[in-house]
């Protein structure tokens, strides 16, 4: 399968990375962009020997945000008075088409800024499981700056990562933040030295690759995810009780136990394509 | 228009400033004080000249907590076994009057904690978007140590803001803690000698002012705290797509876009007592 | 009455203390342990005399996590393909019996971390109000790297008080972290020495039962807890204006006003077990 334009992807050592690549223009997103995007993590979700995806971008910058030249931009698309049918991809914000996606995918999420990163280039990262950056890298979400609003659905997630008032300060300011306000405020996990920031993104994706069950992982990862729209602990038992379980019977179990007692990596046997369990989804799709 | 007896009331540089005057109290509140109160926020948001509002105390103290003099609590007012109607303003707790109304404002909301609060001297600056302080400034949620509970919706604010963990921790043992425990939480996004703490919330407010575009702002403000309500980013973006095409064909993006190529601050055309797009508000009003 | 094998309960000077008492197998969780310490959740609520709980592990660990020896473990247990009956207590998750009680519960409960905690050791820990550690403990959620998943209704409350980031990085990597990452995360509110961990728990338990009134912190444990399901602080209002109105006429208001004038430790005259509102619960019991 040929890579889509702007992007490279590559599996390798248990770990799919996407790079971004279109750095003669900051790696700006166009609406074709993020449709293609979404295409590559369903090419990861269905690939076993992808356990963790990097996503980065190629040379100084990870993303300037969405591309404003032209007959590219999301903007430049908004013609209609009233907007007959919401559901129309085309007429979705495409920010937001990404950040569902990546919501959805079965295998964790690293976003690597391996330099500075605005708008989009920003929110897009935000539904991640893991962020590491650059220690020289910017941030900026200038949306009331530009006479715009968050997308990429970013007034859901970034309340729930950094918290709602350094959310409400960021985009109602829309000043620029350098990376060391981002670990402070906990948009970013770590910062490296430029050079570092893909061998440490790699390193921590090896490392799930190896210690964590795969079918496990995708279950965590919707779990703890999907708990946040839960009102009561409750609704999170009934799911966990289902989960212990399925799991309990599941063969991966036995050389999770085995492993530890022998001091050993894991070697476990079930896949993400086989071995989810029966409840899995046990929620109902989301209507547009 | 006077201004209500025991507040102040300012508008210059694109502005509002709200002072609570009531030093000889420590500007303790009564529940006529709450509704002017919410009244001095409903004049700034039908004011265009407003783009920022800030809420101080005159005097060394922010506000020492609900007035307890006889005949002025909030408290002697509670002679009925059964409230008929909750809806009525005069039984429902004053201190949610005003961050109920802070929570539905169409501007930024700085609070300047000139000195120390107790009480709904804290609590009514839960719905603010921003809250700085006087290093020297003390604070307390001592409800349980006098029999009662925590109120102006801070049972809901306040974990929002500094996590469940730190909310529990103040709220259940009722102690005072200095500014930078406080700033170590989050509950003050910064702190300052004491004489610095008005400059600092009017060079915030006047930033936002200068490089932020009204209509932007107001809907931005409204989806990141309506966001702590939506299950799931689905929600979101269903308002971003429709907030994004709005904006898309408003004079504001044209000056926003322009204003950042030239590198010139903006001057935002769209005003939001005319120009709030059509889906705005996309909620239907709570019913109490 | 009896305490229970494998525990130690005791309530004195105003406190309750329940010990985990299995050391020689670091405290390890059976199903028949969870359900015996549900029991002394319910003797805590029942008795006056016990205004703070604290739950510690005896010996050099609070607790391994779950009893993996054969006939012990819950997942020896699951043995059908589909369960009939999810509400049954012998087909749930056992820790989430446990974390579902101390979500109830009508004291403040306090864990004291006398040293390392695994699995359900840190997540049973979860609905507490305080947690406490040993700066020498170790914390870990290695369920990935068993092959099964979080439980103890982890899913819920983990991401609520570390934030989804932290929560989705322990998870999904299952590693191993020393106390000082647990604090610097907010999964534990101090440190101390191996030695005063206790002592300390004791004086915080003991401070809020000298200053706090208990029927006031029954409600606002429930409060802030019920408040994260809630979606619009309208729905917290509600609550509180009916918790103000209820309080102000009892007894522990004056007597909270009488002892902050006089400067004196209050002597609350109301009682949990007589005295709750009678608007409490204000939540219909959630179906299973």
């Amino acid at each position: 399968m040929d890579d889509p334009e702007h992007f490279l992807f590559d599996v390798a050592d248990g770990v799919a990375t996407i790079t971004i690549d279109r750095a003669d223009r900051l790696n700006a997103f166009t609406r074709a962009m993020a449709l293609d995007l979404t295409a590559l993590f369903d090419r990861v979700d269905r690939d076993d020997a992808a356990r963790a995806v990097i996503l980065t971008g190629a040379g100084r910058a990870f993303c300037a945000g969405a591309d404003l030249s032209p007959g590219q931009s999301s903007l430049s698309s908004a013609e209609l008075d009233d907007v007959a049918d919401w559901s129309d991809p085309a007429t979705r914000d495409f920010g937001g088409l990404i950040t569902l996606r990546i919501y959805e995918c079965l295998k964790p999420v690293i976003v690597a800024f391996n330099g500075s990163a605005a708008g989009m280039g920003v929110t897009m990262a935000l539904a991640a499981d893991f962020r590491l950056a650059s220690d020289e890298a910017k941030f900026a979400l200038p949306f009331v700056r530009r006479g715009i609003v968050p997308e990429s659905a970013s007034s859901w997630f970034l309340p729930r990562i950094v918290g709602i008032a350094q959310a409400l300060e960021w985009t109602l300011t829309g000043a620029t933040f350098p990376a060391q306000e981002a670990l402070r405020a906990g948009l970013v996990r770590s910062l490296h030295p430029p050079e570092e920031v893909m061998p440490s993104a790699l390193a921590l994706a090896r490392q799930i690759a190896a210690q964590s069950a795969p079918v496990s992982v995708a279950l965590t990862r919707q779990m703890l995810w999907r708990s946040l729209g839960m009102g009561h602990p409750m609704d999170a038992h009934r799911i966990e009780s289902r989960g212990i379980y399925a799991r309990a019977r599941a063969a991966d179990v036995r050389e999770g136990v085995a492993s530890f007692l022998e001091k050993r990596d894991p070697l476990f046997p079930n896949r993400v394509t086989e071995d989810m369990p029966s409840f899995f989804p046990w929620w109902d799709a989301h209507p547009y």
